[in-house]
């Protein structure tokens, strides 16, 4: 079965034809052009699909997209990427220009679902994703059903209070692993402590203090920074904190984690998983593993695409 | 249709004869006697449901005991009631005594069926179901099913970490909510403080520093007594952030609270709703309610007959 699947983003949409056996088998991009008002970017999306879908059968659309998606309706109620986009027909409107069903996922449950069909969760009943990036994402899969609440709104593990009392959140309250453990809290707080520690590598790595990224921290970590180690292992505290959290509430088989701030690697991962043990309880040891995604730069494309393959296996 | 429900407690064995439709229809009780060894304790469970069934067409017998359960082989891996229990066959034991299916659950996610069943989540498909007593049970419904994980250990609500480095709790771990909030936790922070606060109306209602138990505390709260309001408002401050956690997890409708706990009512309830605010995200606002259990003595005998009514749907 054929779908297309439509990463939207706030500066590129990357779109894919997507086989369900095989993944992708084409894939093109175009800017999303948001300064040039909304009828613009519809017509991108729009003409970018036909691309896609000229001389093959598609079952359906799916698009991922960060924000507050209402799947069901297929409408965006807010997304940072479309400061003008409030409760949006996304879906309707491409529907008509295209004349196939259009499915709209927020970008993280999407990354779940991707997971799901190609990537480390192929086959699983019980797993949780993450993705960390400029937020913390999720999605989660748990007795072979894809949560999402009476609302549709579950889950927000990236808003899981690990620090009372800790960093503000973007959300209004503080403590949440996102405010700690994302890229940008972390580049945020390598920031801060510059005062404190003017000759790290963080800012060398960097060449100068507004570029200071979280890979820069991550690399400066590797190489035993005072001042990347600080801040690293607060933020995996805290993260290692959550995932135990996550498997006593969900007990995953495997937690797959994507996102940017994943390609630090074994950087990241190995500290992750010996922290993560400290938090769980032994009748749990054992019974997940931690894993990184595969699905990289494909991850929002394929996402997509399942999010339609999911959808439409209910209809 | 009728079915058996066995509340296993250490002390004392509660049974009743239960219609699916109007609820316990009869009750009765009989002491564990544990001291008198396994067979007895069986020859205990047997005899009370014999007794229950006599007459009366019974479907199934459902088996609540706190621990860890097999509820997939009717399996006690151990309980802290029945010390000598070690990967029992409670289920099979009984089954072959009595000739009808018996289904065995831990008693937290036992007390959550009961919810569904017979008690506030009537009819809801996304739910959360938390017992506080001397530790924090928990049960939970998302999307309509009945959330146990990859191995059945989920959820574990109780075991989620709130604050870092927190008290020791019984599972090894630090910081778990059910080390600062359940009745237990209460007794024994308000015991730890007397010395700064010898005059504090706890010991009073109490009698004797042994005697303190968390209704004393409550009582006190509700008093304005200084002790009290140290420990209840830290305790409730922890609770308020896990509910908050649990919220963003699962999207719920409702958060139902029993156990021996939620008996201090609107002691309880009053500042702890106005608490969870605070951790709750301006999307999630308006989504949950949060309400005290009325299944209260019954909440036992209801949860074990709907483990059964439950675990026969499936047959």
């Amino acid at each position: 079965m054929l779908v297309v699947g439509i990463d939207l983003g706030g500066t590129e949409i990357k779109a894919g034809l997507v086989d369900s056996e095989k993944g992708i088998v084409k894939k093109i991009s175009h800017p999303t052009e948001v300064e040039k008002g909304n009828e613009k970017v519809i017509e991108n999306i729009t003409s970018i699909a036909q691309e896609l879908m000229k001389d093959v059968e598609v079952r359906s659309i799916g698009i991922g997209s960060p924000g507050s998606i209402d799947r069901s309706k297929g409408v965006v109620r807010f997304s940072p990427n479309f400061p003008e986009w409030h409760d949006f027909e996304l879906g309707e409107h491409i529907r008509r220009n295209t004349g196939v069903d259009v499915f709209v996922e927020n970008d993280a449950n999407a990354f779940a679902l991707g997971e799901w069909y190609f990537g480390k969760a192929k086959g699983l009943t019980d797993f949780i994703a993450l993705t960390l990036g400029t937020g913390i994402g999720s999605g989660v899969v748990c007795n072979g059903v894809f949560i999402t609440g009476k609302d549709g709104l579950a889950p927000e593990l990236g808003h899981m209070v690990v620090i009372p009392n800790g960093p503000q959140c973007g959300c209004g309250n503080r403590g949440c692993v996102e405010a700690v453990a994302s890229a940008k809290s972390i580049a945020r707080e390598a920031k801060k402590l510059l005062e404190r520690y003017p000759d790290s590598l963080v800012l060398k790595l960097a060449g100068s203090k507004e570029k200071i990224e979280s890979r820069h921290v991550f690399e400066a970590y590797k190489q035993c920074d005072p001042l990347a180690r600080v801040v690293v292992n607060f933020a995996i505290d805290a993260l290692a904190q959550a995932i135990g959290n996550y498997i006593h509430a969900f007990n995953p088989e495997k937690i797959i984690i994507g996102g940017g701030m994943s390609k630090a690697g074994d950087t990241l991962f190995v500290p992750l998983k010996e922290t993560v043990k400290k938090f769980v309880m032994n009748s749990f040891a054992g019974t997940y593993t931690i894993e990184q995604s595969f699905l990289v730069e494909d991850a929002g494309i394929l996402g997509a695409a399942s999010a339609a393959l999911y959808a439409g296996r209910a209809i």
